[in-house]
């Protein structure tokens, strides 16, 4: 079981960082840090006649990483009740990737997936993180792909996240 | 009373546009394409000692024109079950906006004003669309600001907002 | 297309029916008020050996009508942010059907059918009511029934509907 | 601190008890099961020139025990995504205690009070019981009552629980 994390933090090691530790350790798993990457936004031309023009950046990278593991795990910071822009502009590019005739079996790949989320917020995440959760189970309906699990923490000053034990607790035994 | 909508969308005249005009036609109020500007995702900086670096982008043009305003309307496709990336990294630099030395008002300011949400999706919107509406609402909760109301609207291929005869009378009547 | 109406309140000519009857007139479909029959809460006994008792109520012929028609409204007044008890209390004895001899069908009947919810409260409904609409989009999963569309009215006292123009318009036009 | 259960399954030993008895074992805390009760469901009165007539039933009894603790576990059994119709019943009748002479402090009591969700389903209970945790923590905040913390369990069939280690490890931390 090959395991993949996309984080969408912007800083390193914050909060969201530390609880995805929990999780997927380091040294277990490759950890792909968004941050580090050049991913453009979307620009919708699903309907120009010409399709999508190419765009020059990681996001096919991305891409191929992520088809090459088992497991998915998204790990953003709760930015306003939602996810970080970078894992934002990841995902919204997913619908290129789909007209891509690179990526004919895309969808068909993913289905095969596991995917779990991990979302750290500082205002009462686990009541308004849930929009959250149900759209990233959507994303996944869309794609047939499980949405194992996941968990939600509570931090937001650096370093804060070590005083959400049940949080911590909970990621230690996410990936089944 | 003063409008300005913020487009989310990526494509010119788009259904999430055609549908945005009913509510505020195209001569009444401001219209912000923010497809039209240079508005760079943030980097979590809250807690530099420094605080966050100077951004040299048209952010701080558009947050005046919005305080400019007394309605806001946020208009924005609903991609992968959430706002466009544009708008979400419009919004995401709120953050550093409220430890602007320059905004200490910002809060307070967005307090007086009223929100407005218009969404349209092409996988049954007015149920995977909810969660996007109960984000909206956390962020005007954020700052007490109004959410007057929302509209969402159902279309995939350009032109087919056309169809959705209850979005559109809807739209035609949401801001009072 | 035979439309039958399932009416949760406990009152007579309440907002909520008064919205209902914009959408499904008094002498359009059948009008089930649910406080007019005796339906008794669900005893959970589908993992007793001898299964479920029998239950001298109404619920059965309720269900027969429902059966007979094609179009299912669901109308509840938005109790505690969801829907009404005498409303639960009719679905939640469907566990008991689904495991009646005489109701092998019964799943699949449903999944031919179409629903419609149609729901008002008093406490910014249009957001707070939100997860109760959600949870009639799972039960409508559940049954793979149409979850064709719902509309949420505002009001708290006697007559108030009638001020929210833009629920009666919607309501008007909503069963299609 | 003063700990009530109040226990919405209809049957004894349930997958929900099993999982609240490891927040709240048997001996700590007053557990009341609402199946044990008569509790009727409310006829909307408040608009009533007289308000509402007289109950003769457990509902106050409920009430008073429940005030008489500091901390509130609501343990529901998932039904059709929402919770139980003995806790649906035994909550709509608050809109009755709330107008109640004798009970003028009601809110103001409640505002003092921690609240804890205690939900187990069968279907998907971690994604689609999250509805239900919004309607809590609406019924919360309108009291102002803290909503401290909820866990989900996944069961069906009678012992089931015991399989979702996770759950049971949440719920066994949940109260503190």
């Amino acid at each position: 079981m090959k395991i993949i994390v996309f984080h969408g933090s912007t800083r390193d090691n914050g909060n969201t960082e530390l609880l995805t530790y929990q999780a997927v350790p380091k040294e277990k798993g490759t950890h792909i840090y968004l941050r580090d990457y050049n991913v453009l936004p979307i620009i919708d031309q699903r309907h120009d006649e010409s399709g999508f023009d190419v765009v020059e950046d990681h996001h096919k990278d991305l891409i191929n990483q992520m088809l090459s593991h088992d497991v998915i795990v998204f790990s953003t910071p709760i930015y306003w009740y939602s996810m970080s822009a970078p894992m934002k502009i990841f995902i919204d590019r997913w619908s290129q990737i789909l007209r891509d005739p690179g990526y004919v079996h895309f969808r068909e790949e993913l289905s095969k997936k596991k995917a779990y989320l991990i979302a750290v917020g500082g205002d009462t995440p686990k009541i308004k993180g849930l929009p959250l959760v149900q759209q990233f189970n959507y994303i996944c309906q869309f794609y047939k792909m499980t949405f194992a699990d996941y968990v939600i923490g509570k931090a937001s000053k650096p370093g804060e996240i070590t005083k959400d034990t049940a949080a911590l607790k909970a990621a230690s035994t996410l990936i089944k």
